[in-house]
């Protein structure tokens, strides 16, 4: 977090001045005092422009409480309901596919509904007996918010070509009614050019194929899948950055890398902080500041190419010196 | 299916006869007549030692149709609860995998529980307010046997290693659910090595640490994805084989290649029938041949090493005479 904020000045320079305010929230304060996201914090955070999220979750907490606690009821109190993923192989970066294949699509992830909206629950708990259920909610409303979002998106790409992925001859309510949303958004876009893919063929597609993506939408569940995925292809969770979006503007967006929070090599200097650096790209771009956002892009891409080179073992801060130095200069 | 049963034949040999029941199911019966399961075809497959399931599907026919009401009605009526499937790269065969990693693990996927129960509806359908559901259903019944199974399974092997994939950092009514068998059902099984692993980041290990899985249980979808992408890593689906596996013996278990029908290479003896062989050695090991599905098995083993020498392109038929001269010979 610290290089990332830390870039951030530095590509703004002198004349933008950010004023951040820091919220100790995670796996400490929950440790502490039993909070997650206290509704005042949740308050103020609206006065804010944007979000930058550090990766939460420790071993210490018990699996959920943090992820629903905190990160996913920002996504849904927010309505963060575009969540943005580019997959890029950077020149020089090491993808664990043979043969160098071009890999530059974007995961538009829906952010707000499917199986994520924590409608489940168990009864007889404990027992042999029990039974626990988790309900996928889908809304045509919801969907067709990020479906044209997507569309919007893909018909501004060189390419233009977008992809639905779903599982829709197995889940076939919601899978009919992504598939209908999408057809039907389609015909607003008639140059780009489309495709649906079941999700596990998808995944066939993403390590034989992946030049064959440039824009994907699909759910909140199948795209947190398909997400890490693409960061191992194009080089692993170390580089992968995200936006959870609201596109009216109504909340603040928020931008985290894709990573967790990897407690064990914590304080050690070895964590890499590109994906935040790349998820404060997305947060310039988001407020408008494009030609900054593409400094530190640019300083990213000859960062990761001089790496393969000089086989460097920097420390993190070492790395946040580096890129900061590059898109001052 | 043709070299499929050659094969079964060839292997078998003069001493064991099979006596075969052959169903004309799927897109041809279902525009003709409309049916796709009808009642007393399934109680006539009751009768049956095994099922040996062609791909199904055709572009022909609507999404779900021959899925839910063919191939996922087999599996429900037939309470196919292991549904089996081995990942092995075989030697000579490519990888899209950089540096030949060491790939042979087997996924033990839930096959009659989750998302796949078919629970879920849609209200306002067609409209701008309509809602969607999929209701994933888990009871601990139906996660204890299929996890109990798998330790049997990982006791089997010489690693001795069982990881349980999910996602119980979002649904956790169904996560915690699977965990707690998990770790109940392995006090059981004190020699077995045991793991946990979110989905999404299970992607990410498929690609850039396969060498580290040996058994793995997880449920009806996330075992959907993995195995298609597990297929994809060890060389393509073209090789993938299955068992939908009834353990008590009450109702006969199903073999099938993971892949679908590839509608766009039917008839040109194009497609490779290795997946079908594999799926025969599944059932004759299911059987009690254990001798005879090790032949099998090796000769695909043998077949698939020289096809790398030799850049052979066979047709599907071709393919299966080389695989029957192997075993018979
Ligand atoms: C931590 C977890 C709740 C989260 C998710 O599942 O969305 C993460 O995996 C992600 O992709 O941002
Ligand atoms: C065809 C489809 C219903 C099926 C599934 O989702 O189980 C297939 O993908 C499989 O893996 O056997």
């Amino acid at each position: 977090m610290a290089e990332g904020l830390k870039v951030l000045d530095a590509v703004l320079g002198d004349d933008v001045s950010v004023e951040t305010t820091e919220y100790d929230l995670g796996a400490r304060r929950w440790h502490a005092t039993g909070e997650t996201l206290p509704d005042e914090v949740l308050e103020e955070l609206k006065g804010h422009d944007a979000i930058l999220l550090g990766a939460i979750g420790d071993p210490s907490v018990p699996s959920g409480v943090l992820e629903r606690g905190l990160l996913l009821k920002l996504r849904f109190a927010f309505d963060h309901h575009v969540n943005l993923r580019p997959s890029k192989l950077f020149p020089g970066v090491e993808s664990p596919l043979a043969g160098k294949p071009e890999i530059d699509f974007v995961v538009v992830r829906e952010g707000t509904e499917g199986p994520y909206v924590g409608n489940g629950g168990s009864l007889r708990t404990g027992t042999p007996h029990e039974v626990a259920t988790e309900v996928s909610l889908n809304t045509a409303f919801g969907i067709e918010r990020v479906v044209r979002d997507a569309y919007a998106r893909a018909q501004a790409r060189p390419r233009r070509k977008l992809t639905l992925v779903h599982k829709n001859n197995v889940l076939v309510h919601a899978g009919h009614l992504w598939k209908n949303i999408f057809d039907k958004v389609g015909e607003e876009f008639p140059e780009v050019t489309t495709d649906y893919l079941h999700v596990d063929a998808a995944t066939i597609f993403f390590v034989t194929q992946p030049e064959r993506f440039d824009v994907i939408v699909t759910d909140n569940l199948f795209g947190d899948i398909l997400t890490d995925l693409a960061a191992a292809v194009t080089g692993g969770i170390g580089l992968a950055a995200s936006g959870n979006i609201n596109p009216g503007g109504q909340f603040p967006s928020m931008f985290e890398p894709v990573h967790g929070s990897a407690p064990d090599i914590a304080g050690t200097g070895k964590a890499d902080p590109t994906a935040t650096v790349l998820s404060v790209a997305m947060l310039l771009r988001h407020l408008g500041f494009d030609a900054e956002a593409a400094r530190v892009e640019a300083a990213v891409s000859a960062d990761l190419a001089e790496r393969a080179d000089t086989q460097s073992t920097r420390t993190t801060s070492q790395t946040g010196d580096a890129l900061a130095a590059r898109v001052s200069g």
